[in-house]
């Protein structure tokens, strides 16, 4: 009786660790995912393009692409990077919102979201998707499609 | 001797032909998820939207961007086709090119290919990113992000 009891409750036991960790890990994945995308945007803001660039995969398969430019590999998305925001002014302040991130498998996903640079000059703005995989290291972004939005407010224009 | 070399053979068969499933899936899979692109590229070339949206996931989660416009679901996304192209002029012939099919999973891959619209006044391309997933009635899109080049040449503009 005592022998069938305890079988029973090593089995509720058992049962309870295995749905933990089947639920946690699509949990954890997300959170993991939007945090390579908030330490993106913290580094940004402190003018860290390399601690930005952390993010991506460093492989010559990343492929990039924003504004009808592609970029592909790691180094030419960095040095397109380098050459296009040289200035603090130009970087601006970064903010990533709406993330949506959604699981493909348990090592890969994709992310939808919004990213807006405030400039003194103006605030493009626009939209992301990014396909994200699991490596040793964590998860790197290895698909990076940006669009800006197609008008661009420039500041105190258009003001009545 | 004569049951060691049956079970050896049988060994061997059964072993081609798992290596034989488990390598051409991928293969498959990429032909199955390309044939659904060419069928949207022939169905537009008819002039038929209907033909053409049958190859994204018709749910209210089919997420679409293109050119700063967001549209959510399958129902807003067939409207904006039809309102947009409503003439077979405005449709004009549509190109893809350069697919690359990215497998994540057995049910999940990531698309990035170059479309071109030949029309008689003006020819506007770019580049997109798809989200693909393998439902029971086959592969469809599920997240469509297109981009257009920013300088859309006119025909006969710019022309020495």
């Amino acid at each position: 009786m005592i022998a069938k009891k305890v079988y029973a409750i090593t089995l509720a036991v058992l049962a309870g660790i295995l749905s933990v960790a089947f639920t946690q890990q699509p949990v954890d994945s997300q959170l993991e995912i939007k945090s390579v995308l908030m330490k993106q945007q913290d580094a940004w803001n402190k003018g860290d393009i390399d601690g930005y660039m952390a993010g991506y995969w460093k492989s010559d398969s990343l492929l990039f692409t924003s504004g009808g430019n592609i970029q592909r590999g790691w180094q030419a998305t960095y040095e397109k990077y380098k050459k296009s925001y040289d200035t603090k002014a130009k970087m601006g302040k970064l903010d990533f919102s709406n993330l949506h991130v959604n699981l493909l498998s348990s090592e890969s996903a994709w992310v939808f979201g919004y990213w807006e640079l405030t400039r003194e000059k103006d605030n493009p703005s626009g939209v992301f998707t990014l396909i994200v995989r699991k490596f040793k290291d964590g998860w790197k972004i290895i698909h990076d499609h940006t669009s800006a939005e197609q008008i661009q407010k420039s500041k105190g224009k258009n003001q009545k």
